[in-house]
């Protein structure tokens, strides 16, 4: 059997995991108030080039998404969102259980745009009777989108203009950081990211760790108190130097780095070889997650061999599914599945 | 220096490492659906005595108590604690964040009674005024309390019978667990902990995992559709199995039972220690938690060779100070600390 | 100048502010417990063909839709709606704020079908990761519409149905019920309404009182301890006779039905004037909202003499605008505007 | 029968009646936008003496607590204010259905004092793990208090001083405001209050009106997009100058003064016939809530003549009780009450 279903199937890559064995047996302080933890959030904002950031580790991409916009969100705003955002369909309603409306926009292929954003808030804010509907009091965006696809440099500068026009907060969400990076075609550095917006995250539980999520922010100012607000939403870890021994190992030896290429090269070969053999994209990504529109007898055939996900809902003779590959996956994984369509 | 702040400065028991490391490289399903995680459910009731019951992993104690008291509770329905109890003054407010009321009530060295219980309850509903009061909807207690005191089985009959009386669901915080059950005193097995309320947590974080609580419950019918609510908490874990896997080691072997004992038996020692030269109790705990009131100056010296933590405020002469004691606690240790004293 | 901005612009029906007259200088106790208000309670369940029902009185429409959907709805459940029903739109985020989802449909003129509603849960419960989705929990509608459509009588009963099947309870917001009961070719009665849904409101503020919804209900059974959560949602009116007393009056001698009655009359009166005179409908509505396409022109010399809303955006030649009528709506009003355009 | 119940047993005070009829069939726009509102604002600053403030108005207590609450802290923060406020006891836990802690201070007779509140805070700040704790945000006090009391001017501002040092905002529960101006001994005017405080309410509802809450801030910054706030709270009225036009009476020709005055004259001619029959004071109150521990047999054969509130528990031999004046009690009813003593 081979397994594609996601990128949370398999434990620590073998670097993080090296690092949690050596460090076991140490006494720290808890609540990542260890050096471990002050240590990846240095080695975290130098990568990103912040000088005066903050850094905050969480353990989840729901709990991150519902803590880092409880915090930017006064109480009568909301979030703007694409209609297929994670924070409106997958978090069981993580976002409004904090009191806060997602506000969707339509989509292209998982991605806003700068001008649809500009559009619904200066709507927003032409009439007056505005003050009894949500005001848009940030965006939300994905690096990778929930489908796989990235934003160009130009789009996401598009999209933070219009932000800081309007003095909005943008946040992007990077539970799949490392395979957008690694992208083909991808014209955006860490770098480049983290200054093109006010706050993202830079995703571990699905680029090589155990779990753990790292918040990064070139605005401590919009952060108060945070971190007794992660407390409150029970996001506070123990043992926090867990977190800081892993992102230590995802940034040493550019091991993130690596991890998001190796995901992507593979993600590469395997949409090769179904585009190779006359299978249709059902949507075109350069990441680690590969959507084919495939003949629902393949699609059973290649169940006793893979492991993968079906994209919605079955066709008659057509269904979309999908592939998501990882650090754990090797070339000859993707043989077998290929071998099998 | 030797190392007595908290039980949750070190990783995981070597047992549970083994067993992570061991499984770090199988794909399994995420979210916990996995055979790891229902091999520990199983594992659990049954050590429990449940036929059948639900066993639900989460991954920190603020993190469980907010998700299960959300819960149990209606919207207009508030939790009766103890004064001291770990909702109401170490939580940042997350039972409040919910919506709810921690209505506290005295205590006795951390611990409720069932005759303060049950008059305030028959108070409650004595008034018809009460419908703009806050209903006291559950009762929330720990074991062992946050200043180490266990409740004797009768105790706890009482406890539960007040709650049965008035249909309202009692909730056991065992962050701590091992530790309470492995007391001197105590007379209370986990089984008739587990049928003397209707769910409870075995705390993993601070009794040898690396993090996780395990929450046992006799009747699932209270808790409807509690994944999806887990989930809206930020506190689904994407690799689930790592809770089930470290479950899994510490119920099999007894090595829960173990860990439990070891750190009582080095809690004793330490209290025999203290007690031997003299320093006189703050708080009489059988458990991993011992309290005493040492001179300032000894306290000074103390903190050159040991970690551990002033207990409030600090006094003229004297100050209470907390030592706790866990899983890596050696005896060596203990010798070091007696003998700086 | 004469007034068709709204239905909430004057004071009370002559009839409605007699019997506050009358009633001022007595005592009775608050929070609604007296007399008064029991019998309106029991005038409207007899209205409704309601036997074993109940009725609760409430200041306004936004609190009355957020009380009531936070009661029918679990933590974790949302709520279905059109995506320009007033709760999803108009209310500044009033039902996320309780911690739902407003999980919208598409509409046709502001109503929903019973299909749409059907397949959306019918989808909701084929998939099993529906568990990190929100729940529908509840049908939201209104009578009449935003738009001032109304659902025929079979409409009804079939969205009605959908809801029985999935068991889970119908809501309609009544604020402008009065008008609705009466439009042109309405084929559905106050007595049909009641039990076609779990339970509705009959709007009082915009239908002739000063302020005041009734929530009526034939499963008083979904409303445990509803009068305690709508104090916690600050909902309580201390002199709540002021409700009933109201309420009393527009179910005496017809009161309600003929305030409808005369804004639905005054409005086909104002429909027909500018239909006659070429100018076309924006919304086809037959109760007391009235939608056209105005040319910009006429809107500016219209401004001068009447009061009215832009409907939306203003256009580059031709703008829609609405016009409401009420009880206090004059003839000579309409006259006025008519010879106007 | 006379009655003593509450002050929100009768309708409104015949000036403010008088003015809800004379406007009653004007048109003016909706949600407080009238001049009416606008012109009741204006004198309550005046009165106030506050040159650049915002008051806003709202229809009941609970509600406006709850709101101005919410605006007030910041999610993760509390409240302060004695175990007897209004808010801890009699609203259904409606501050923490906003998320919102209330910390509760010991009270003397229903009041706080500035030591008690400065010491709390000041040891919160003094410890570095309060980060998991909730923060005091803000402080609540009642004038007069749930018992009747009042602050003197020199109590007031120590209290502010607290407030200001910690640089946390101050509100004042006004909701018998009146009856606490007019007190015997009140050193305090309404001028004094207004800036003694961040914000504060004048009460309508007990003092006079038929409903309505006049909240009143010199420092509107602390208010933004408090609109908006009220009505995601439900809380916004439609016909909003029922609110304006009820405060412009209250407003003109002292009416909220002499209200007080009658009804404090009221209370003291009881409170002096109760004391000069020899029956002891329960609570010692200068307003018009009047609280005596009186014979069970008088209590039951006064029942027969009076209404009137049993102060908590019954005792064996005597029972507290509590008898309140407002602007609508008769000389005429006071000594039907005494002759039956």
């Amino acid at each position: 059997m081979v397994f594609f279903d996601s990128d949370y199937m398999v434990g620590a890559h073998p670097e993080i995991l090296a690092r949690l064995i050596d460090t076991n047996s140490l006494h720290t302080v808890g609540y990542g108030r260890d050096e471990f933890t002050k240590d990846a959030a240095e080695k975290i904002l130098k990568a990103c080039g912040i000088d005066n950031g903050q850094v905050y580790f969480l353990v989840g991409g729901t709990q991150t998404n519902a803590v880092v916009i409880d915090r930017l969100l006064d109480h009568n705003d909301g979030v703007l969102a694409a209609s297929t955002a994670h924070i409106n369909v997958h978090e069981a309603g993580a976002i409004e259980s904090n009191g806060h409306k997602v506000i969707t926009l339509p989509h292209d292929n998982g991605k806003l745009n700068a001008h649809d954003i500009s559009e619904y808030i200066k709507q927003f804010y032409s009439d007056d009777t505005n003050e009894f509907m949500v005001r848009p009091g940030m965006v939300y965006i994905s690096f990778p989108t929930e489908l796989g696809t990235i934003y160009s440099k130009d789009e996401l500068e598009n999209i933070y203009a219009v932000c800081r026009r309007y003095d909005i907060p943008l946040f992007i969400d990077g539970a799949r950081l490392a395979y957008g990076l690694a992208a083909d075609g991808c014209d955006v550095t860490l770098q480049e990211l983290a200054h093109n917006c006010d706050v993202f995250y830079i995703g571990g539980t699905k680029c090589g760790a155990l779990f753990g999520e790292a918040v990064v922010t070139k605005r401590p100012e919009l952060f108060p108190r945070f971190r007794s607000l992660i407390k409150l939403h029970g996001a506070t870890l123990a043992k926090g130097r867990l977190l800081g021994v892993q992102f230590l190992a995802l940034f040493s030896d550019e091991l993130y780095r690596k991890i998001g290429e190796h995901g992507v090269r593979m993600a590469m070969k395997l949409k090769k070889g179904f585009m190779d053999k006359g299978y249709p994209l059902f949507i075109d990504s350069p990441t680690n997650q590969q959507f084919f529109l495939l003949p629902n007898d393949i699609i059973e055939h290649l169940k006793e061999v893979a492991s993968f996900e079906i994209w919605g809902t079955k066709g008659e003779k057509t269904t979309p599914v999908r592939f998501v590959t990882d650090w754990s996956s090797a070339e000859s994984d993707i043989d077998i599945l290929l071998a099998n369509i």
